[in-house]
């Protein structure tokens, strides 16, 4: 989309939405050359307020005092511009991309959470505004909102695209992903980051992961899995539905270690600097973190490394995971940016992960989440790109 | 040491050996209070200038002009600082700690490089101006100017000091160290981040790895090698000789090659937003990575997986790699730091290494480099301050 489009999106629903924490003054007036070349050329995009943007402030969401602009792009920023990408705006975070959320609402239902902590970018891809946004997950920052907003959201590989520039949290977690509103798109910026594409297997072996003893499955999210796994058997997939519910429930306690950690020595300077711009949650947050020893850290960062041989072992005759994304449809109310139970399993492995919406359930999107093999980033893309027509039922594509 | 003597020793030394690229103008006039609590209660430490310090400028030693007191600490620093030590300054680092050098002179012989990229650093503890200083690793940043200053440096194992408020060049490879005058303070750090040490075995098993083809090993290098060999024999080790250049080769191709693609995509937004901050030694670096694909990165890194399993089986019936900190003694001039050669495997594989310093080689100090298995800091650590009392046969101990 043009520039002027995309301004003119954001005027006319950011009242409502809210998806926005900083748009530059001056573009109102006037909007930026549209750049001509390179595979993103014209392509309009907003950015997680966690990842630095030249000449634009990067506020985390957080009650700071007179930020000032960024001197330069974060890495991945560039690497867009140089494709020809130009960044609208920051969007909306959670405070410091943990849990305390920011005012954006749901475009599909305003009284709804859009979830988080990517909570602008998801709502902005989803009403329009521009053509992809990027986020950032530690948990399931980028699944879940893009589940609730109902547009199609990448998690890459842990390790794969640049961070210099973004503010890290949880520095063995955080991963930058993007949000866009079909696979396409979202497969083009991935070889900005990711190279050449591969070929997709032709018999598809599908595993699907339903049960979690740690978290209730809603009616929406389960028939939503169903379809899509009976979707995918009629165009030839082979599905098996597994149980896993011992190693789900491990790599949730490590991670939860995990970030906690990290997130605490992540923001404990600011805790020491200028606690007054933290909110009982993120406070709640690193204190717990606080309580985890640098002994306890190692012990589950080792933990974490035979889950992942474990998990490997028992996916290694799979294309493809096809699990939920989250619980169900969007919650009601702004006061919690929903779960992430579905996610951080995916988060600690480092594996990659894509949510691709497939219906609604009443005037709210629902899909599945597809999850691929570690740095198979590609193939993922590929697979997610042939089976998102067979899986898709939506009656409305956008809000 | 309390602040006032750490200022009038920078204030008498510094106006030749310039290891500082900041310090607070109020410093000088109202030290601040010495810390009277905490594991590292009174100690003061320099921060290479690529880590935030609470209203100090980061200038990654670059002719940046007006840069920002930054709002907050680097999540170590504010650990460190809650421990109870006082950052003093910011510490001279090579052009956003590539290969461009600082002002910074050895202190041992002020015609020679002190190393880098963390030459302040280095330089500073050698000289007596603080107890410690942080520093990063990329390729051999840490460990060569320990080496070319004499003092003891210690490179953690990849992933486990949090890196957020630091400038990251290479997400995969940077890591944040320390310089002390002894292994004693070198550990009590390392207790801040890495918990409660483990025992030492009874009976050292050592490798003794000189041979390198893509380098060169000076007499003074060989010599202090042979003799730290021989020394701990002495004292009990098991000591045997390896040689293993088809995996080093292998390990410093693959090094390039990772560290040319994360450097170029961490710098090019500052090559797209400010070409002039950039002297020519960075911009070659940044033009060489950029030519190093993604799909090639990806290959790298694959490769790099299967390096880490070699050197693990070939490592694992030793406790410690007895190894070159550096091809010799610091060379004469100040147009280069030095070669990294010795170094940039074990950044590769993300292993733990500690500089010694052992003896003099005509006015300039030489050692030997220990490395250890991943993730065992503390015991690399132990054994580290278990034997540097047998392989010491230093005549002077600070230039």
């Amino acid at each position: 989309m043009i520039a002027d489009a995309s301004l003119s999106e954001i005027a006319r629903r950011d009242i409502e939405i809210r998806a926005w924490a900083y748009l530059p003054a001056e573009t109102a007036a006037t909007p930026p050359a549209t750049p001509t070349h390179g595979p993103l050329a014209g392509l309009q995009f907003g950015v997680k307020d966690v990842i630095n943007v030249r000449s634009m402030p990067t506020q985390h969401g957080a009650a700071l005092s007179a930020v000032e602009p960024a001197r330069f792009d974060a890495a991945c920023v560039a690497m867009l511009r140089a494709a020809g990408a130009n960044p609208v705006g920051k969007t909306v975070t959670a405070e410091f991309a943990v849990t305390a959320p920011g005012p954006t609402r749901n475009p599909w239902n305003l009284a709804h959470t859009p979830g988080g902590s990517s909570s602008g970018s998801a709502a902005a891809v989803a009403a329009g505004m521009v053509d992809f946004a990027l986020g950032t997950q530690t948990g399931g920052s980028m699944i879940r909102p893009a589940a609730f907003n109902g547009v199609v959201g990448f998690k890459p590989s842990f390790g794969r695209v640049p961070r210099t520039g973004m503010q890290v949290l949880c520095d063995s977690l955080d991963t930058i992903g993007w949000f866009t509103r079909d696979v396409g798109l979202c497969r083009d910026i991935a070889r900005i980051f990711f190279g050449e594409p591969t070929g997709v297997p032709t018999k598809l072996r599908v595993a699907v992961l339903a049960s979690l003893e740690a978290g209730a499955l809603e009616t929406s999210a389960m028939d939503a899995l169903k379809q899509a796994a009976e979707d995918l058997a009629t165009h030839g997939a082979e599905v098996e539905w597994i149980e896993e519910g011992e190693l789900i429930t491990s790599a949730l306690a490590v991670h939860q270690g995990v970030m906690g950690y990290e997130l605490a020595r992540g923001l404990f300077p600011i805790l020491q600097a200028e606690p007054s711009a933290l909110r009982p949650q993120t406070m709640a947050a690193i204190e717990h973190g606080l309580a985890v020893t640098a002994d306890e850290y190692h012990a589950l960062q080792q933990q974490r490394g035979e889950l992942q041989q474990a998990w490997e072992r028992r996916c290694e005759s799979f294309d493809l995971i096809l699990t939920p994304s989250a619980p169900g449809t969007a919650p009601a109310g702004h006061a919690s940016t929903g779960s992430s139970i579905f996610n951080r399993t995916w988060s600690l492995l480092g594996w990659p992960s894509i949510h691709l919406p497939t219906s609604e359930h009443g005037d709210l999107p629902i899909g599945v989440q597809c999850v691929g093999h570690p740095l198979q980033d590609l193939l993922l893309l590929d697979i997610a790109a042939a089976i998102h027509p067979w899986i898709d039922r939506r009656s409305r594509r956008q809000p």
